[in-house]
């Protein structure tokens, strides 16, 4: 592999740091890069047929390995198809390196058809960002947006790429690529963990937990600290990545609907919060409040994203002393069967879900059994729709798969679906072991929701077509089967069963579209 | 409808200037504006399944009709989605009302998970942006967005929505709408016209046509123009949208290829060009000049996007004096037989094209031969990809069919068209006239094009791989059908032939899956 350019700069450094998953969408100026890696063999890219698979399976390998993946997209349009999920991946808070080509530095001026302002995308990201501008600096500059991914707090690290710092060789060939180290987690403050041990002492306390807190160890340490100040014990309504299933405190989930949450947190003195954030509606509606907590409600944030929460638990469980738990003890219902409802779907797949699986979570209204059906289920893994940019649950188990080597299970509502369905075709393509279950009602089911709570309901069907998706029906096994998946239609819980059996019994992608009433809630 | 709120002003101040057409992804933060379509029912929206959809239809309708569609988004992950075909619309310099909704004004400083920085977003588009702050002042700001998408030179007018500022009731109805009339084309400059016949009638001179100056009318002026001053006479890459066919000029087409165009360039000493740019290479390659015009040809730029370029020629041709052409005289060849290859599926649509249509060219390396092959076609409309943003065709062709009631043929690539597939399922749901020609070549075909051109050829097969998408193939045909667009499979042109002509028989929607051999160039 001599010469040795940009492009191979660019590549012996991932490798170097283990950053061997690249999630790929080229174009043109990325040519360089696909020849690399013919040369740099280590670092294994995944082509994706839309920017925003290989961007929400990024995020999905993150938040199963908790460490980077890369992308491989193409200019600004190729960030901007990519950008909802790497949105996802922001409120996520994973670790995510995300590779732009961009036309050579010197063609920039041309105003070429496909030049746009791709740090003004990338700056909505909220994230780092830095163009590469030198062969030479290629390294540096890489090992320089993996430190940035891993934060504290982890972050969408994004490196633009000019084509002719891609093709252009190196001066000297340096004699080692640069690695970087993990940087530490963020201490805890001192004070709020002060702070925090007198109001679970002497007030009407609830604890909060979300991000890095989710894991066995944390979520048990939590439920004994809550346990020994009879405190309420709360998890933040979508978790990046939760473990769950028999043995793992299971919270309370904080609910959606900002009324109903906002009840969870009444009668509450002060809430101690590690890991997720002070609770806000997820959107605003006439005459509700946007803060969830109660003015006269104490916030004690002692583990923002990048925090050390396991040693505040630590801390906190030290000094509440020993607490008596008593034994979760529970089973996860039989199989169901009869028709298809959210009861019964949440049944059907908390009784075949096979061990130490991961979920992707994008049911939507349909799931909304989901959580207390798995209580006792198997150990598994649980991911959500951190940023609300629906899209993201195909992507993800794709990720995941990769990442994990696991079974995993995705739940995608139909309308979500429909705007990242392209990686059916990756899983495919890789042979991974995901099982779908399409989510068929034929409608925007939480708009209806939604539309009903605003009281915006007109008197004619032209806002109701709006929310439809019946019109014509989506054949969702066809367009899995279509991308190389297998698939079956199921219309009864017993047909769920049956087919979620036979696909974790067998290797490879599968496709089950579960036909649901329309407008389940 | 008392009272009135301010999506009610959105709404019918759209209505009184015409603006009756959105293309809609809604989400919660729209949910006033859903309601108000039932209102104010002269306002149509037609709901896409994915925003790019949305975004490159109101691109279409706006390139048949030459007036502004509506957009309807959700908050920053929509705008994105959205971004990569609203970005080809600003290439195409339509005029284009984006509107998008946002949380509640007050919600913002929450960060709700689906907070981001819409106006950031937005900028990249380098267009008009406003938001809406108060329900009193959405009408105007409406009117001022309409007014700004006009332009000249038209452009992408985003206005951003709080979903309060649509909720609220307006202190006072006003008695009438706004209405803004269209404003006036630029005058071109006298200064390079005087330039500009100097140059024609003393130099060695090339005309450069595109953007608005591609009507019938235009054209032929330009070609007598040319024939007069013995001028070359050349359209730009990739117009918005050209007339074409029989008893229309056809200027010879810069090639894509910049060596190639710089060789149509090249023994000229001035370049007039009418709303067209400057031309220069789409990418850049190493050892390969940007500008595609010689540093010693003047450039004399009489019709920047807004140039009212038919009075410009009409000058020009005055000075020029009558010129002698020679009646354009050729003939559609017969319908091919045999193997579909690049040429016979140029000749198969040639000699099938139906009066007065309109074709949405994302062919990229498959239709290679199109434009020679159609110049005596029937009259037709040739839309292209002007923004390089790959995933364009669709949407386009579905927004031309809306605005223009004309059969629409749609010439889309595997590659491109898995970006915004779900257009097809909107074509299905309004019934419209377009017949999709899906060119099957399992491979980025013009990615290997670009990869060989850079000399970007690893040893292995890990870089070609991530430019071939036979594995799996992707079954076309089930993906529309999937989405309710009925659809047949050909391979040979006998079969192309048969099944074109039995699409422009039949209202609705047919996709026809033309298997090509891989890697046509």
């Amino acid at each position: 592999m001599t010469p040795v350019n940009g492009a191979h700069a660019l590549l012996a450094t991932l490798e170097a740091n283990g950053v061997t998953t690249c999630f790929a969408n080229p174009g043109t100026s990325e040519m360089h890069f696909v020849a690399g890696l013919d040369d740099i063999r280590a670092v294994h890219a995944i082509l994706c047929l839309f920017e925003g698979v290989a961007t929400g399976a990024a995020d999905g390998y993150a938040r199963v390995t908790r460490r980077p993946a890369a992308t491989l997209l193409h200019l600004g349009p190729g960030l901007a198809n990519g950008w909802a999920n790497l949105h996802n991946a922001r409120r996520a808070h994973v670790p995510l390196l995300n590779i732009i080509g961009d036309h050579a530095t010197y063609h920039g001026a041309f105003n070429a058809p496909l030049q746009s302002d791709i740090r003004a995308l990338a700056s909505a990201l909220d994230g780092w960002i830095r163009t590469s501008t030198d062969s030479d600096h290629v390294a540096s500059d890489v090992a320089d947006a993996i430190h940035a991914a891993y934060g504290p707090p982890s972050q969408v690290a994004t490196l633009i790429l000019p084509a002719d710092v891609s093709w252009n060789e190196l001066t000297t060939r340096p004699a080692k690529w640069p690695v970087v180290s993990r940087p530490p987690l963020i201490a805890p403050s001192e004070h709020e963990l002060v702070r925090a041990i007198d109001a679970l002492r002497s007030k009407r306390t609830a604890i909060l937990v979300g991000g890095a807190t989710l894991d066995a160890e944390q979520l048990n340490l939590a439920e004994r600290i809550a346990v020994a100040s009879s405190s309420k014990f709360l998890v933040e309504t979508f978790p990046a990545i939760m473990e769950r299933g028999v043995g793992i405190a299971s919270p309370e989930r904080l609910i959606y609907v900002p009324e109903f949450a906002a009840a969870q947190l009444q009668d509450i003195d002060a809430l101690v919060v590690l890991g997720a954030r002070d609770p806000v509606s997820f959107f605003a509606y006439p005459n509700v409040p946007s803060a969830l907590r109660a003015p006269t409600c104490d916030l004690i944030d002692i583990g923002a994203p990048g925090t050390d929460t396991l040693s505040a638990l630590t801390v906190l469980a030290d000094a509440l002393g020993p607490a008596r738990i008593p034994a979760a003890v529970g089973d996860v219902a039989d199989a169901p069967s009869g028709e298809l409802t959210t009861q019964s779907l949440a049944a059907a797949i908390a009784a075949t879900l096979p061990d130490d699986c991961v979920v992707s979570d994008e049911s939507n209204t349909a799931g909304v059994h989901f959580y207390g059906a798995t209580r006792f289920a198997p150990r598994h893994s649980w991911m959500t729709l951190t940023g609300g940019a629906i899209g993201m649950g195909l992507p993800l188990a794709l990720g995941a798969a990769v990442g994990s080597g696991r079974r995993v299970l995705a739940l995608e509502a139909d309308g979500s679906m429909m705007y990242t369905l392209q990686a059916l075709w990756t899983m495919a393509r890789e042979s991974l072991d995901v099982t779908v279950v399409g989510l068929s009602n034929r409608s925007y089911a939480i708009l209806n929701f939604e539309r009903q709570r605003v009281g915006a309901i007109g008197e004619g069907s032209a806002g109701q077509r709006l929310l439809d998706i019946d019109d014509p029906t989506l054949d969702l096994c066809a367009l899995a089967s279509a991308q190389g998946v297998p698939s079956v239609r199921v219309t009864t819980a017993e047909e769920l069963v049956e087919a979620l059996r036979r696909s974790y019994a067998t290797p490879g992608p599968m496709f089950i579209e579960a036909v649901l009433p329309k407008r389940l809630i």
